[in-house]
């Protein structure tokens, strides 16, 4: 099979112009044809030609209050001095708010406004009957067409309602219904197929087998032509081999407008789509300068678009974005509406490689008036980076990098509420925060618990630079022999900080389940035939590992594998489980997640440091009322195994 | 009957309170019980768990590039100088990004970075085969795990993916399908009842006669309840009959978690809903102290919160959102989303009655650096009011009002970004107007024509003050015999206005059709038999009137009616159709549009003043050219009637 280099760079902005412009020479009349669907199902479609009202709203003049209605010449010359009556039934007819008006009538005294009398009239009294007849009297004259709801006072039939090309909402279909329709022309839904293709792919649900990979990119851009308006079809997985891939194309364009592959646009000897797009028709682009999302095919086959996207989720999400999005809407008639953009600081510095536009992903943080951006992992293959991301920034082609503190324009994938909502947890790792987390969310829906995992020192640090609201720390001063306390008051000293206890906590060694290597303690790490995963410098884990090789006299470069470095405890637990380790520190909670054995080297004590200023608003009272007092927390965190939660809540300082 | 008289004047604040705290109470655990669906369908759905990653993801080491496979001690030492060959299918195995690290094998060295060398093995040569064996050749060591995506590089088994009350996006399904889950459980929808009542109301489509009201409130209440994430079940209208509306509700209760009563929440005679939810339960309140909206009932019956909604369009639709909004989200484990808000300057002073808290509804135009809000029609009934408007400004209870120009907290049914893109236009009203609002959305769906008609000196007031991107103007300067330029240079002599004509219009007398009253001109307006409708002052067809009067020496205040003004052509035109008045001003096209007869009385010139700071602005320069040059555009104007386009797009005059 002959290997294809990508044969050009070209930029986002050329690409995406030629594939608008292609797009729109062949659908000049850009949008799709409509469809004629009841009224009121259509919430969310778009409107194909404009809606002109058939019928004024009210349509027979009303009245707009509960009394009586008066012909207005008959109240003239009523005053408090020289009241007037008025008989019931001919010159004053009772009516309820929305009762149409009779003929003739053209005013309407409230009920508040009119005293009912009763009186004999003269014939009566001339048949000696002793039925009654009723009146009201009222003190002023009214003016005419007071307290009447008027033909058309909503609509006026000929009005414009609705402009072609509009999203319906729900007042729009009352609005809509009241002007006298009942049906109307909308756009169609855009039909797109989208086809998983590769040989390693599998259902979800499978028995799996090494090799295989989850097919799940399919249901995300399903979900995104769902959330865009238009209405995926989803194929079975093709396995990729030429003819087949070909025939699924075929099959895809006869019932769909657009047809997207995935994946199998990167330039790998199994990567046909390229190919296979060339023989039915066309291929406007292999290659974009994008990061991450290079690899996309843009293609057009029998006069409609077909789209590769590359494998990597988060390139599948970012090019479906720029590609696929912009005609899902035009095919509706819709401008695809731009994202909320904020601005930010940068909170670390970030490097870029020239030529590519790059997507990076960052979490936002509000801590006090600070709007902060953290870069989170930059892997196309991390789909958990998009999860957890906030939003983009997009690094221009032609930048290196942007520098630490530089403000920067983020694109949001979650709303500013949410943001504003969360509370920032940067420092060391814990697996009880994740619990934290999940509790708060489920006590109080409304607010979010974020954490970035820096190490200790990182999460004074950034309590310093006010980038957050609360850091996990667990720092030993060897002098002491105290935690916490003194780190603070070097590093913040001009501060006032609570710590609080979170847990205190077993860090041990953690091997493979039955400790195939004979493991016992440090001393074993200078053995040839055992390789140690580190943490990251900075982190409380990484400073008691210097400590206890210390102690033993070990020169770290002797330790194999002291250079790796793991940002979580889950990290290095999971090194140790896939064989990249065989051992390293973490806590028992990690080992026992990962069925890991687990050697003990210290307890030590894991405290939250929170600035004064942010103790007190609501969203940290509400996290500090779980950490004190929730049940459910305390008796999940016992359960994860090595930790004690006897001090959980507890004051354990508080500094200036 | 006997009637109700409101009981008590109880705050939004205080019934909201008392409301949420009972739905709290009932439902202790808030949200609805749970259920379990496919992830692949989940999108939009609330977890009702914490979702914990099954197994890591990718779950087996795989090469993160094309290259081979390669032992990472095998390449220590190789150099530019000193190559090392590596045997392919020995220590190097070909591997496509993806491809399952082979065990015992812990690097990738990407295809660019080696040469493959043929050569005859030793062996080979000596059984004189001519076959060849492959090596790769390298210049450079590698580093152990060298474009290796790890285990777990993107998901670790045992980690959180989503907590719980998490509404699920797109990304979350495929993470959580990555994670190794198929099904996940979520929150049930809350199921809302929705029941129109009424005897005056019919079915939309149905043939109507006077005193017949279109059923449509319930159709906005079902979308609201959808949008919101709930399932709507809309019930059959019930006559306002006791025994009709209890069986309603009972029934109702079988099936819903929360019962609506649409309308019949007034205290008008034929209004049961308080009576029926006292008798099957708890009336918690009647009537609240907002306008609109004060009749709501809280009702609560059977464990189960009973909503009485008022019947007027507006008051529905607030009171949905203030009492149903918070309970369907508290059901799904969800805070309801506050609505994006953003200070604007109140356009005009706006007074209102003590006691209540207002919602007032504004358009929001964005002119220059302003922020404008312009309140529209206040009345309950007004539903296009609410089609048009883009948010709600509140006046609190204790307020008399707000005064011109004071900045106001603007809570938006609109995004900013639609915001951001309508052009507004203030000043006289014209029906071509309508036609451009569409076609520019037809054209350019971006962008929205916004029109507000407060006259022509109004308009051009609105440029000085700059809330307005074009002003449409028809104002004749008797003593030049000019159109419009006079006046300009008048009021803004500093400013550069484009002036461009849109329209010349006849302007006439409109009569019902066949002129029942004989009325051949303006002379006819002081007969006793003959009504008239006028325009608001300030509007050029007041002026016109105003000018004809004076010509016949007719003093306005023999002219019945004179004081009676209307804001448009239509509004005059409808009054004449619904019998309000005999006669009024107005251009032919409205009284084409209501079937009405039409006596000429002048012919005038309508342009559009535009200031040259917006006349180059992307929005206005694409409503300029479908003015200049839309086919479609100048044949739906004259087809309307009394217009003349000759100079449609010409520029009249350019000032400054």
């Amino acid at each position: 099979m002959s290997r294809e280099i990508y044969l050009e760079g070209t930029s986002l902005e050329e690409a995406l112009e030629n594939w608008l412009l292609r797009f729109d020479t062949e659908f000049f009349s850009r949008p799709l044809p409509s469809e004629i669907i009841h009224v009121k199902d259509s919430l969310g479609r778009v409107t194909a030609e404009a809606i002109i009202a058939k019928i004024s709203s009210p349509f027979y003049h009303s009245s707009s209050m509960d009394g009586y209605a008066v012909k207005f010449v008959d109240t003239f010359g009523a005053s408090e001095t020289n009241p007037k009556r008025l008989k019931i039934g001919e010159e004053a007819i009772y009516m309820d708010t929305g009762d149409p008006m009779p003929d003739g009538f053209n005013a309407v005294i409230m009920i508040e406004d009119v005293n009912i009398i009763k009186a004999e009239s003269k014939e009566q009294k001339a048949n000696s009957k002793k039925d009654e007849q009723e009146f009201i009297e009222i003190i002023s004259p009214v003016t005419p067409w007071q307290n009447v709801r008027v033909i058309g006072e909503d609509i006026v039939a000929t009005e414009l309602i609705l402009p072609e090309n509009h999203r319906i909402r729900p007042v729009d279909i009352g609005a809509m219904l009241a002007a006298g329709h009942t049906e109307l022309s909308v756009r169609k839904k855009p039909k797109i197929v989208v086809i998983p293709t590769g040989t390693e792919i599998v259902e979800p649900g499978t028995e799996l087998k090494k090799g295989d990979i989850i097919e799940f990119n399919s249901r995300i851009l399903s979900s995104l032509v769902s959330e865009w308006g238009g209405e995926p079809i989803r194929f079975n997985i093709v396995a990729d081999r030429f003819e087949e891939i070909k025939n699924a194309i075929l099959n895809a364009l006869e019932i769909g407008d657009m047809v997207v592959i995935n994946a199998g646009a990167s330039a790998g000897s199994e990567d046909f789509t390229a190919n296979v797009i060339r023989e039915l028709g066309e291929v406007l682009l292999h290659g974009v300068n994008i990061k991450p999302g290079k690899p996309v095919i843009l293609g057009w086959v029998k006069g409609k678009p077909v789209l590769g996207i590359p494998g990597y989720p988060v390139s599948a999400f970012i090019t479906f974005h720029l590609f696929a999005k912009p005609l899902i809407y035009k095919w509706q008639g819709l401008e695809s509406e731009k994202p909320d953009v904020i601005k930010a600081k940068l909170s670390r510095q970030v490097a870029s490689s020239l030529g590519h536009e790059e997507f990076l992903r960052v979490k936002i943080g509000k801590v006090g008036n600070n709007l902060i951006a953290t870069p989170v992992t930059r892997g196309a293959g991390v789909l958990m980076s998009l999860v957890r991301a906030d939003g983009f920034v997009r690094i221009p082609a032609m930048s290196e990098g942007i520098g630490s503190g530089t403000e920067v324009e983020v694109e949001l994938i979650r709303s500013k509420g949410e943001i504003e909502n969360t509370i920032v947890c940067i420092g060391s790792h814990d697996n009880a925060l994740d619990l934290l987390a999940n509790i708060l969310k489920k006590r109080y829906p409304k607010f979010t618990l974020s954490s970035a995992h820096v190490g200790s020192m990182g999460g004074l640090m950034a309590l310093k630079r006010v980038e957050a609201h609360l850091a996990g720390t667990h720092l030993l001063d060897e002098e002491t022999g105290e935690y916490n306390v003194p780190f603070i008051k070097r590093l913040l000293p001009d501060r006032k900080i609570v710590l609080i206890n979170l847990v205190y906590r077993e860090q041990g060694l953690v091997v493979l389940k039955g400790n195939p290597k004979h493991i016992k303690g440090f001393k074993d790490l200078i053995r040839d035939d055992v390789v140690f995963v580190n943490r990251q410098s900075g982190a409380g884990t990484r400073l008691l590992t210097d400590k206890c090789l210390r102690e033993l006299n070990i020169n770290p470069r002797d330790v194999k594998g002291y250079e790796r470095e793991e940002y979580t405890h889950m990290g290095v637990a999971s090194a140790v489980l896939t064989g990249i380790a065989d051992t390293g520190l973490a806590i028992l909670a990690a080992a026992r997640a990962l069925g890991l054995d687990f050697i003990p080297v210290a307890k030590e004590r894991y405290d939250l440091a929170i600035p004064r200023e942010f103790f007190e608003t609501e969203m940290l009272q509400n996290l500090l009322e779980i950490i004190r007092e929730d049940k459910e927390f305390r008796e999940t965190v016992e359960k994860l195994g090595g930790y004690d939660v006897s001090d959980m809540g507890r004051v354990m300082y508080e500094m200036g």
